[in-house]
């Protein structure tokens, strides 16, 4: 649930071409994808993985998956004259999302989100797991990393292999966008499912009174966190692409202004739900309130009326031999009369405070 | 009351022309209305909504009603060169208030709203319902998009007809700004009812301890959020509007300004609003607290007082056979006594400690 | 208490000219001032009041007490030229505090404050009373607008019939100056009064345990909210003032930043207060905690201790035919040392815990 | 504790030279002291506060101690040209901390702090005493007002009249920059006691549960709060001498960089001060809370055990003449027995919950 | 634990030569490090410490641990040319994290931290140790201080000495930013503890009601704090670095970049940290509201069911000497069915209201 750290030995020189992240053993795989507006090709494997040259295809998308090869980076990294601090960035799956523009690419991290239900001892909880996104746009070349074969980029390879729309006009630049363009939606679909949490939270914390909700505001709230430190950087990448040197064209540059747009929607959305779980939490602790002092004045009214009874009755329990009330016939009929005008003397008056 | 959100289908590509909304049924329905200084008319239907030529009229204002059709929807975009991006957001009910400038056109999403009162378990609350309302504005002609057939435009839409005013005397323009206006009338409409609602609840709560107060003030509070999400991006937008290229004139620019003003007096009212429920809440549980004192007070002063004359009442209820005491005659008056001094021992204790 | 609200109607057209305050009978009154450094006239009544000529006053005043008379104010409009914008603004008494320049003349509205002491069920709370003051300064002449007749304007207008000091000495932008000065010197007194106020709840707090706390925390800080709300935009209109075009001269420029420290100052006193009653619940809140863990842990060692002393007693109250302690001649002695050393026990278990 | 307010008559002209501080009868003392690189002369009257002529000494330094003769302050002004607003915050002792630059004048205001311990009611607190101090640095000239004679510029004194160090080899500019620097320190000093303060309470509070801990708390923090309100002036305050014109040489430039440091060492150790004593009161009520459920815990263990077993002894001493159990040889036992099951049975769903 | 503060004496003239640390007695040590591409001497003593000549080495390092030593500091001071108040500041230890510089150099002030697990009173809490690093960067030069003899330089003095990587290629503003890119590591290392103690503690907070939670919050929230108050600095720091004058290649400027990213990153973790323990403490009372509520609605179900039988059984233990009830042969099993009766409405009273 919480990202893991870092792990760099303080040691080590910046720029050191290591992999960070967890060990791994299935081998990376390397697809290239050169399109145009008149066809395309798919090929599979390091040797086709080549900066496209002047009659080369329109756009080349160098997809690599697994980055745990520390060999065939460092060699693509050589390929397309990348800088040794952006390996090393690559090769660390923990890095921040940012985006860095360098003489002649962009270099481009963001997180790929995905929820996991988990039931655990009788709660539901979600677990929100985040792979790494890096994507270099070059002139005609987009070069992507992921930590693991996964489905971020599939909607949109699919696009580009059936040609719908603009896919297959445009240039590199706009499938770089397309491609922060479907993550930024997975971060609506992770959102609307914990926004569904939240507002089924709310429904149970206003009706009854779960016993788990602390926990379960606790728990949500922590996804949200971690949902926001993926989000925040986002804005300031796409920011960069924006300005992106002359790599970016104005064409899809109003494609950006668009994308820009539902990532502050999605901001938007997730304070709302921060929001609505933090006051939800206050309105629960608000009605605990309210139930801790109705159960404290039912035990007030409870022992205040019976313990003075008691303490009368108890009194003529005792066993002295000079009690001479005890002897008197209606004495007994009157201590009656005077417990039930206490009790009734105390009920008026809780009445009176608004108790009752 | 919690805002609906975008359904789009991650894998599908930007600026497709999909009608994201609830299904609906009814036919969509154009207004076409000419006017100018000399005149005024108005026709229905898809054939008028045409961009007005070089010697048509002063303004040509086409307003859609309704926006589930799309083929109408991108029929109009190709009439008035609109972007598909545009589309794509007039057909997405659930699009962010923004303002966005083209070339030729500025374009600007905002939500009407409306308060609905709802009485539910005894509790009065309001939902906040929000419309769409999509506003392009070009040289000579503004093009308007509603969810539904509705009164947003009304008031706009009779001004014009009568002539009354500077309605007609202006230009596109003016009337994108007399639009806009309307909506930001309706905003203050609903605080105006929501901060009834505050005064009306601040009143209970300082008088007695309203049992739903804390239920109440959560509505509220949720209430407030969503209009003040309505109201942020509405300061930007008539920003934009205020900018807006060569389209706005500088007699129409003094009453954007005016505008602003009212935008940032809703925005001010809200927040006093907002301000006003959260005091209200933490003083109510600051009262309760007290009241929780008070409760507790009561209880340990009855029960501090009666469980030791109770104990000593129990003490000579025993039935030993060798309790020399009982057999004394004065040992009964001489116990009254001692319970007395313990009795008053105690509340004087109580009254020292500023408990009575 | 709380500010009323602007009642509009939203279909109104915009620079309509509608009074929107309470109704009110009584004649609006207008005076004109003409004065400069060799003396003073003053004329009364709507016929006088003319922006002045080439050889006119140094310095024409027109002060118009009440704006419910639509037709007059209009009246006067026209002959400034003032824009119907102006005009909507001064006739409606819930305008936000706001400055405006027109091309040449400076539009101003702020708040006068009063504050009303009212003695209710038991409690001193401050009612703060705020009327709109409209100051139009243009070149030679300054137009003001008061809701009511009212004392807002005395203190300067009396150092300008006496001449006393720089007065008559200096131009209309000096005499704007003198009277946003005046109304500042308000915020001071109103803001000592409830710095007075916070000061005494707070001595009563630290000393008792004053019941309405709570409550009169609340009527405190929605005042100094209220206050907060006028003043804050006062920083910008003087701000607008400073700026004001070339209607403002470099010697007026001095004064009107010692202006500005002073508004600096009133807000840092309000804030001041608000921290310290912010403080001042926290602190009580944190004592009320403290007397209810004080208040239960009497209740728990009474209860603690004398329970089981009771049921012992009862326990040797029991009628059983076959109960042979009762026989035993030391038993009752024997009961009454357990008693004392159960008693002892637990006393010395509250004593480490520290609880006595 | 709580600063004195402005007490200016609502009514007065801007610029009115007035005393507004408390009643003074003691006589105002000026001292001149002309200093240069060769020697230092020191005079005490007015007769010799006069601005330096071309041949002058290199620094003449005039320091006022006291500002409730109106005449002497008025007269000062008058020679060295200072504007009558300068004079009327010169005469305030509650004038705002802030910097002003005339065309050929500097002027300053700060707060020389001291802290008082005052020990009442068995509660030590400190007592913030803040002394207004101008500074109008010119060309060549200093001149200084104090509230009253103090030891606010005697260490500067003393190393100028010593011509330690750089104290006589630089101009008029470090002279004002030393008499700020001398401030400061002493905000290091008091800020020191209130950490010292917060240090101790946060032992105590840690290890047991002083009584007064809100009560403290709440008086610190009123100290800090006010150290603050005289502190983030300053900030500006420096920086507006760092701009000063030309009145300032690049060497000192170096020296108010360093004290710019400074006084932001102040202020973050003000508010780590501050998050500490927050920190403690949050830490506080945690832990009161937690006492809060061991006790009430306790209670309820007592009395759940003990309420039945007293209910079964009191049945059993019930004197029905038909109660067959009472004959029963082995009905005692079998009651104790019982009596130990339900103890016993209630303790061990006690152990289960983990109250015990 | 808290960081120890300046103890300047007032009086003391700025950029006075004084050691402001506490006592120490052992040598200070100067090592001299010249290194370029083709290889590195180094040298341990004072007499090697000049700045290089025109055809020195590449890169010299004086590397100086411990500042205790004015005498042998200030020479230091004089030979590479610094200004008095550098000095002031090196010999300091408590200066304050920054950047200044100076028409050759460039002075960087940096907190290396330490953190030390302390085990007291059964409870584990940390340390965070400071010592203040100076770095000067001059051309082909770099002067720095250390507190103590420590490992703060250790890693890059090593990858120096064996010339892996870039280490000796580049020049002294490399080495200068190498030394930074040391310390940060370090703030990497102190948060992953904190981190990891800070998520065992959420781990034992949800299952269980650890006694000292509130006091290890208070704990870890404090040594947040310490380690927040360290870095923010930094990031000004860095960024001087990078404006740095011409000492600063734009090779480094890379590195540098790289280097603000990872400040960013430990910031955003920190963050993390203080939001999770911050909402730990929130959970943590709303779980223990919680638990009062159970606590107290137990024992006012016990106290309301056996008041009421106790009462009637001590009304018919009672020793009258007419009470015609006891004499019925029903009355008994009456009674009891009475009890039974009694009890079973509060039990189904209370199963209504949900406290079962």
């Amino acid at each position: 649930m919480r990202e893991r750290r870092r792990k760099k030995d303080g040691g080590l020189a910046p720029g050191t071409a290591i992999y960070m992240g967890e060990d791994r053993v299935e081998e990376i795989r390397i697809t290239v994808t050169d399109y145009g507006p008149e066809g395309l090709t798919e090929r599979i494997g390091l040797e086709a993985a080549t900066p496209p040259g002047p009659d080369g295809p329109a756009v080349r998308w160098i997809d690599v998956d697994g980055v745990h090869d520390v060999a065939t980076v460092s060699e693509l990294g050589q390929r397309f004259g990348l800088h040794p601090l952006v390996i090393e960035d690559v090769l660390n799956p923990h890095s921040r999302p940012k985006a860095e523009d360098y003489p002649d690419h962009l270099f481009l991290i963001a997180k790929h989100l995905q929820l996991l239900r988990v039931e655990q001892a009788e709660i539901t909880r979600f677990d929100v797991r985040s792979e790494q996104i890096c994507v270099l746009l070059g002139r005609g070349w987009v070069l992507t990393f992921q930590e693991s074969a996964g489905d971020a980029f599939e909607a949109v390879r699919e696009r580009v292999r059936v040609g719908r729309g603009r896919a297959r006009q445009m240039g590199a630049d706009y499938l770089a966008y397309a491609l922060i363009d479907g993550l930024v939606d997975r971060y609506f679909d992770v959102l609307d499912t914990l926004s569904d949490e939240v507002e089924a939270l709310e429904q149970e914390a206003l009706l009854g009174d779960p016993d788990e909700l602390p926990l379960r505001v606790h728990l949500i709230r922590e996804d949200l966190r971690l949902v926001r430190k993926m989000l925040m950087p986002l804005i300031t990448t796409i920011g960069a692409l924006q300005r992106g040197g002359g790599l970016v064209t104005a064409e899809t540059q109003l494609f950006l202004r668009d994308l820009t747009d539902h990532v502050h929607q999605v901001s938007e959305q997730l304070e709302a739900s921060r929001d609505a779980v933090g006051a939800l939490l206050d309105t629960h602790l608000a009605i605990a309130g309210q139930r801790l002092n109705e159960i404290n004045q039912m035990l007030t009214i409870a022992a205040t009326i019976f313990l003075p009874l008691s303490f009368l009755a108890g009194l003529y329990g005792m066993n002295f031999a000079w009690m001479p009330e005890l002897e008197w016939p209606w004495a007994y009929p009157a201590l009656l009369g005077v417990m039930v005008l206490i009790a009734g003397a105390l009920l008026t008056y809780f009445r009176r405070r608004g108790w009752l």
